[in-house]
């Protein structure tokens, strides 16, 4: 064989959805792809703010001397401090640059930060519905994940969280605003969960650490402040990306904060850069480094993300969709009109829509729809979204 | 502790040659950065070709629509039917864009490679002296790194070599430009490992993957046509990037190629693409993507490099140091006047003079000097050269 027995497996594994994004193409080539409604993918159609464009001109404009070599494996100063900087305005913890790292996206952030804490078998708790590569990120790193229930609100189940945290558990991995649902995690719950950590801590002897996930931060919505995870406890690492504030995926760039009040701070720091490296990262981007240190205070137009959640929530809702009105993101996770999400997807497809199955999140009876596309793609959404759901109704 | 034992454990183990670089910096920070002869680093001085800025100047000038988007995990088709192309071109083999993978540099190549064909205790093979990073990336993924004898001229030792491949090989990994000896390996010598390869492959009934780490190809000197290791052995991979040729180190540009050859190929393609994926580098950066694939035919000024090399040999020889005459990459390798290669580098220093113990490479009673300097640092150097040789040659 030439691949490993792992890779072979686990590509089988996620081949159903492999197979779905085939039909989804077939779709397109068979129907033209402007008459395909694609709602299946993270990946924003909006450009990167005008600040961007700008920063990038200048420098092509007036290039710097050396400025694509390699630095050092942090990454540059001015932007770890500006990285700093930022963070401390917003959460009030005094950061520096000491305490980041800059990464090849959320990605490299989270596969460096799991590199960095986990001997074999320690555990990674993550809760359903989660972002399916975080059980790739887990394993490749010889972690185990465990998977904990959320409720109807999609909030962690703290009494089930606490029944659940044993000597081998080394992290638990949040993202708010979470991918696939939208919610926000609110400052209460943070609160108890951290709470919770630190007694897990004291009655085990351990680190667990609280990994927080969050390139959706400044995508929320309804007038919220952001609830920092950072803020409940102190051993906690953010892992986090420019892709969508700065709507820059492709050009894979991210950073890891520590809380400065982590207990052996430098020890963990160090082994985050030495990660990076060993990783064969190397170091993030250095164009996008020296662009994003300028562009720490900008973000893309909330504005519009918050008006397509709204027509879209409106008119699910309107047809008779049941789901949670998300603060965050750019996701809706309804629930499927059928139980079986997976048939339900390939009813919607039917009429030239494409959503992703909640079972590829781990929450089957529900399904992904990203409305981070053209309102024209939304606005043909509708009818396909309508007729399923009659159908399946009737049927 | 904040960080894994695996991780603490190859920190200590890697600490000494950090500690030389701390001492680097503190040498340069008490006489002044100009007054240092830093000859330890392979990061080139050079600014990427005039073609790279007038390309980036182009795209910033006219932005693409989407064209800092996520795009597929293996690269725009574009760019990769580019290195298709001139891969083509230069080995006389047909690649096509499924034959490409783009990645994060070849150190993200690497251990995409590594982590797509590696079970559980998989022997690779790599060759002292080599780059010690390779130890890193084979452990990353399960693997276990065999070290194998080179001769005087740092040409793999083949009967050695053959009596050492068992069952467990997986995959003999070589880099040819070398770092850090510089040598080039000939078409002899490829054709011979070809051929045991396959030997070996039947006595086993196993696949033996060739890895080829070939960043410094286009780097070679006295008109030498380069011999691809592809052309000796079907089962073959190249893991590359655009950091020397381009001199682009700090924006992480490479990819991958697979022999088309290769049995399985398609499996071992997609193997690649999942595990690029999975491993957090989702998508080489979309920016220099779009770059690089209209600068194939594109590389820095070679002539400058073998100058420099000249320059640095002859005066090295004509002091006594004793070394092979590099026909690539942009590194010396000479023997150490004293037996003990850290001391003698440690002397250097004595002279502001800074360069990397063999002991680093696997090799002691060598020293990497690297040339990708310029002519100050390279001339400034000269006298601390000569003046420690003379000083232990004296005691």
């Amino acid at each position: 064989m030439s691949i490993s027995d792992k890779v072979q497996k686990s590509m089988a594994q996620g081949s159903w959805i492999r197979r779905m994004f085939e039909e989804g193409a077939s779709l397109k080539r068979q129907y033209g792809e402007e008459n395909v409604f694609d709602l299946s993918l993270g990946n924003p159609e909006m450009e990167p703010p005008a600040e961007f464009r700008e920063e990038l001109k200048r420098l092509v404009e007036k290039p710097l001397p050396g400025m694509h070599r390699y630095m050092a494996n942090a990454g540059y100063p001015e932007t770890r401090a500006a990285v700093a900087e930022q963070l401390s305005l917003e959460t009030g913890i005094k950061f520096t640059m000491n305490d980041v790292v800059m990464t090849c996206g959320a990605a490299g952030a989270m596969n460096v930060v799991l590199k960095t804490v986990l001997n074999k078998g320690d555990e990674v708790i993550i809760f359903a519905p989660f972002f399916p590569e975080y059980i790739n990120y887990v394993d490749n790193h010889g972690g185990v994940t465990r998977i904990m229930p959320t409720d109807e609100q999609f909030m962690p189940k703290l009494d089930i969280l606490e029944t659940n945290i044993g000597a081998k558990t080394r992290a638990v991995l949040i993202n708010s605003p979470n991918n696939p649902t939208g919610v926000v995690y609110s400052e209460g719950l943070l609160r108890q969960l951290g709470q919770l950590l630190r007694e897990k801590e004291v009655q085990y002897g351990t680190q667990l650490f609280l990994i927080s996930d969050e390139p959706y931060r400044r995508i929320i919505y309804d007038g919220l402040k952001y609830p920092f995870p950072l803020l409940h406890h102190p051993q906690s690492i953010i892992a986090t990306s420019h892709s969508k504030d700065l709507a820059l995926p492709g050009e894979r760039i991210g950073y890891i904060a520590v809380n400065p009040e982590c207990s052996q701070r430098e020890e963990l720091v160090n082994g985050l850069i030495y990660c990076n490296r060993t990783l064969g990262y190397v170091n993030a981007s250095a164009l996008m480094q020296r662009i994003v240190s300028r562009l720490q205070a900008v973000t893309v137009s909330v504005a519009e993300y918050q008006r397509k959640r709204d027509f879209l929530y409106g008119h699910l809702s309107e047809m008779g969709y049941s789901m949670v009105k998300p603060q965050g993101a750019f996701y809706l996770f309804p629930k499927t009109p059928l139980e079986d999400d997976v048939a339900f997807v390939r009813e919607l497809q039917q009429w030239q829509v494409l959503a992703v199955p909640g079972s590829g999140f781990g929450s089957p009876g529900h399904m992904r729809i990203s409305y981070c596309v053209n309102d024209r793609t939304l606005g043909g959404s509708l009818e396909g979204f309508r007729k399923a759901a009659e159908k399946v109704k009737g049927g």
